[in-house]
């Protein structure tokens, strides 16, 4: 492919736009952008879910990483807008941000939590590969230049030099999290991801290393960040979504197992095979949208395996399993598998227990290194000052994490436990727990 | 089944909500309802799109009928709990005006207009099917009554005896129509679908036969009916999202054809059998969501036949065909298909012709039959207006019928035409049509 | 006042934002504008609300006249930045438009319609005197040149020779209305006034003399309209806000009527005499704004003079007379007059009728002279076409004008009439009109 | 006035409804309410701005407390709906908590703040006046009972011995900030006033003393708090909004000097002579409302007396003092002030320090009385646990007073001071403290 000089700056003969209910509309003008939304790779990300099995708690939740790459660009096309009147700002960097911004999440797969668990795959280096490879975004973005596509990577990957550019579509006021949160409060329709991301755009000033944040919009980014934290336990968290990838997980699980044991498949996993050997192409990977894998998990129900057909007809038909809180004072999580196995309930596929955690905000101070580049607001004189170190309410959130455990398991097979002692202990055991 | 007296008013011991983002929250309390949303049926409405290849012109359009059908059940729910003051309501209805709504969509397939079309089902003969079939849909009716499930699907089809029933789910201002032009708005982000429908509601009367509108609630009934005149023109019937229908449409017709000539298929059209033999049971019916269409789309395009392929690639990765008003007047649509066929191109597969039609609001006069009840207005003495005599602006749109034609073809096999003399009459030929 | 060459061009250092409900954010950078702001004259239209007596009918309908002007100049900034990119617009301009924009409302007295009506004045008269007169506005204006405060003036009375520039601010689809529609929807809380302004502005081009509409948005400009028409019959022509001006309009006519008789005034209405005698200066007009207005007739509910001490009180305290509809076929107005008279009841203050009427849209056509300038789509070969030739649902009301009429009146005077005779008629009348 | 035993509970025969643009509708079908809204003292809350003199830094704020007062009430109304379901409830207080919430600013009198510190009024005080005294608000509440004035005085002076009834109305979590966190969030077009109210009302449960919040509707109060929290600092405490305070102040000093020197006024200040000396009829209180005080600032701009005519003339045309963060650790009030008697500049009218200050949440401690009740939250087995204990959002901010202090000041006239020294002395120091 022969690169062209003029293509980096081609724009098209008219702005082209997307209605988004989000930010109204999204524009392009770059011929680049235009023909980056157009390739297949980036078509694919329709077919992934943004918030994966949350639809089994918000059932309007059924937006695609497609939607929020656009909102994301969009973002960062406002931000570029705003920059370009700093000198801080190189321009040269425009088509960078944007074509970084646009990709972030090009390699996400399906319900990718789940999947990146429990194949130990990872979505930042997929979307790597997927832009190093022999792919068609690939083929754009070298026109621009035979770095390009590096440049791009670098970017997403955080390794470029440009911390500045890095900081606009990953830190812990990005644009992407602007988008998701504003995105996700939408289509669920709750209240919490509100803030005004039109003020937190106007304060924005680019730096050397980062974007900073002029001092009189502190209390704009004490909203985002309160959204967030709103956000994370309000839905991220919600263990009704965690329900549902608990299911796909167990159900995965069986598969690679029975595939393993030389099962004899009516559907044959064809596709999760690289998966189950990790040993994954970037052609495997793409693959492998959610289209297919709500596929596979709607044939094997009608598998011999029972458990395999269980747990699929559950996450298929959302039956899903009860949860408790469990913090393992009461019980420690090996003695419950102890009682399910003398319950005659395999419990590496009916007992699970998940873990998770957020902290709203933190950064890097010594002897707690968690890569995390702090906030920073600009004075008029120029100084910088972490934001935690002016505003009380973020000093309250800065580095505590929470931490919640829940306990996942079928009811309906513990009432139909045969042996009525061991019943009735597991029966009074979770009832302790609730 | 047992018929249990009490299960039809059986409430929930604490009412249950869903978040909902159009109408806020959707409220559920009767037990009846609770089974019926988590039947695996029901269920299976969240792998069917409310507006099937409308995500292909506006991106955020990627909500489902699980979606639409929650929301018109909670329109008619707020109807009821206002009806329940008049003496014209009987309160005896109440659940099965409920449950026709949360049902109304049941028989919905996949891109259901497409496939209607093309394999000529129905989906309201595939409703009552479902209803009334061995499903746990008819389960749950069943437990209310032996009659329940029938009356359902008698309201559903429009056949019931009680017509003030039938018209809150099916006539020219009814919940579905309220949910949808709504719904829809707010998913694709135009502002079009807005009314106030807690005033449409507000002015509702039940009336024997139909639900009426209080006079002073003219002009609110106005802006529904030119939100649904907007909705149509700008929404459903978007250039593009009928370009979807028109790839989905030809690859279903080469793989039936492909079929029928014994075509090897490397992945077996198992599922569309059915369908291309028009010889469809329910389960085969229900099998078919967009999950395993998408799915087969997919893998046809790694078919050996080259139509197979390149249409279904076309779809999955959204190449659209290029599409011109057409009105037969420059020239006809078979004089077309000859060109097409002197080019090389074959237009039973290349070359498509589509028209669509909406009335914004009519009723039956003498000698129009087309099974419209108008909508009445109820003066303070009682007598009834219909309304388009009324209101000049509904008497404005009322029965007129406006039908926009489409010529739909790939731009690029144009450009590959190897006879030059063909390939510039038919491009000089397209630029006159455009 | 000296002229600067550069304060024409001069910008403010940083941006200044108003937070807007309606726009967001209102933006201003040019130093003319600002002082514009500024300046008592304009300051004092926040005590002139923007929809007089509305407030009466939807309470939530209190904002002025300052903050509808400031959404004008916001709306008229964002075309003229779309503008900038076309060679029909010349930037030279600019600020003839944003600031005839910021002033177009400038002229506007108390309760505007009310006022204009009882005492012969008019506001764009006004808003010119106001801007060529001795004032702080006019000083503003002519630091930018001696002309440029008539440029102005006559830009807003429509005499100016730029059409193109007038067009943007008085046309049937210009900022004024463009801001007004969606402000008075805001505050009312009604849903009419939605419209897609986002996108009418991205399809608005400039020509020669006037706006033109991109052929692609003809059916954003007709949810424009429908906005308009819904507005006017749903909010503008409320009879309850009808009602306030009417007893405003006899209250008024009362005072004068005492002046002119050389009433003792207990509150002497000073600044009413130029009204009064219909010779006012711009000195007289910009004091009497509505805090003055609602001033004194709190004052004269203490008047010794029981009429204008009572329509005083009704005003001030919301007792409205009671409306009825009439269009004279059943009775006369001199007839009821007649009847009120003898009931012992002034029809001179107790008694009104009052007419109203709108056109959503029209043009000139020959015969048919109302000033009204159409709205042109363009197509994509520069042709121009009126829209109403090219849309049914707008053909439907052009040049159809509706007229309502309305009669008000004192119920409780009407119950205390002693003629039991006279009574009694006139109540039955009353019973037939309505 | 003779009691009704019916007039309690009469209902309108068909509800009304204001359409609000904050709550949709406004609900009302008890006689009592209906009549108390169209008495002269609820009316008069029209002519009292809810925010006083916000409307000069947020141009759209410049809504009612009548608006306000009727959003109050149909929180309340809503609260009772959801109550009337738990036995703890007593159906029998409806109307007193109606009452209440509708009436509880009834005392509110112009620029309230403002008033409250110069003329030591209180507005608590007065809304007993107001409700117990000569008016037809009480002859309205006497119709009910005898004591059900005195009794709907007392749940708002919260001496009710109702407790539960008073939380609904003043409490940390009471329909009065939960209207107006939203309404003047609508108002302003901000985002910070954004909570889930929906869900907040969901989780309300009346207990014997208190409204107590179902432990899962921690996260939805945790928002909430933050709205508040937010609101208070970026919109209540606006330096701007002061601003326009502190001129209101000085001028109205100034009125008092002048009045008690003897000084002769053009305009004399017949309605504020009570409020001079601090003797202040129920009547003389409603007469003055904002439209009043702005006749009186406006007219007095004509007064010989310069500084009460500068002052007025600043307050009217906005014309505001300059501020300046201070804290005392610089140079102390008193010195500021000799500087300004050094300069020729009066201090008791030309400089002013404010101070203001803010607990978003907090509950009264042994040791610490600031008569705060705690939120409760409530456990599935009844425990009750005070919010804070709970959320570490919430813990974080409980308690915390922050101060914020302001120092007002004239600019123009710093620069217009002769002695050179004196100036450049002053204007040194005024930049050290920016």
């Amino acid at each position: 492919m022969e690169v062209e000089s003029s293509y980096r700056d081609k724009q098209l003969v008219e702005e082209k736009v997307f209605k988004d209910p989000v930010h109204r509309y999204i524009h392009v003008r770059d011929q680049v952008i235009w023909d980056l939304i157009k390739t297949k790779e980036f078509q694919r990300l329709r077919r992934i879910k943004q918030l994966g099995t949350l639809y089994l708690a918000f059932h309007s939740a059924e937006h695609s990483r497609f939607n929020h790459s656009l909102g994301v660009y969009e973002i960062v096309r406002r931000m570029v807008a705003n920059f370009e009147e700093y000198e801080e700002w190189d321009h040269g960097n425009r088509l960078l941000a944007l074509s970084a911004a646009l990709l972030h999440d090009l390699g996400h797969g399906p319900f990718s939590h789940c999947f990146e668990k429990i194949f130990h795959t990872d979505h930042e280096a997929f979307t790597r590969e997927i832009i190093l490879g022999d792919t068609d975004v690939n083929k754009v973005l070298s026109r621009v230049s035979p770095e390009f596509p590096e440049e791009v990577a670098s970017v997403i990957n955080k390794t470029h030099e440009n911390k500045l550019v890095i900081s606009m579509i990953s830190s812990q006021i990005d644009a992407d999290r602007m988008d998701y949160l504003q995105r996700d409060a939408f289509y669920t329709g709750v209240s919490y991801g509100t803030f005004d991301m039109e003020r937190v755009l106007r304060v924005m000033r680019p730096s050397k290393d980062e974007i900073v944040i002029k001092e009189s919009g502190m209390h704009a980014v004490e909203d985002y960040l309160m959204s967030r934290y709103q956000m994370y336990w309000q839905i991220y968290f919600h263990p009704v979504s965690r329900g549902g990838e608990v299911l796909l997980n167990l159900a995965l699980k069986r598969a690679k197992y029975l595939f393993e044991k030389g099962y004899a498949f009516k559907q044959f996993p064809k596709y999760f095979i690289p998966f189950f050997q990790e040993n994954i192409t970037v052609a495997d990977y793409l693959r492998l949208d959610e289209m297919v894998v709500n596929f596979y998990l709607q044939e094997w129900i009608h598998e011999e395996d029972e458990v395999l057909s269980d747990l699929s007809n559950r996450f298929v038909n959302r039956e899903l399993f009860k949860y408790l809180p469990f913090d393992g004072s009461v019980i420690t999580e090996n003695e419950i598998r102890e009682l399910f196995i003398k319950a005659g309930i395999d419990p590496d596929y009916y007992f699970f227990s998940d873990s998770f955690s957020d902290m709203p905000y933190d950064y890097d101070r010594p002897g707690m290194m968690n890569n995390r580049r702090p906030i920073h607001l600009v004075k008029a004189d120029g100084r910088l000052k972490e934001i935690s170190s002016q505003s009380a309410i973020i000093q309250s959130i800065t580095g505590v994490k929470r931490i919640e455990s829940k306990l996942y398991y079928p009811k309906d097979k513990i009432l139909e436990i045969e042996d009525l002692n061991v019943k009735s202990e597991l029966i009074n055991l979770l009832n302790e727990l609730a």
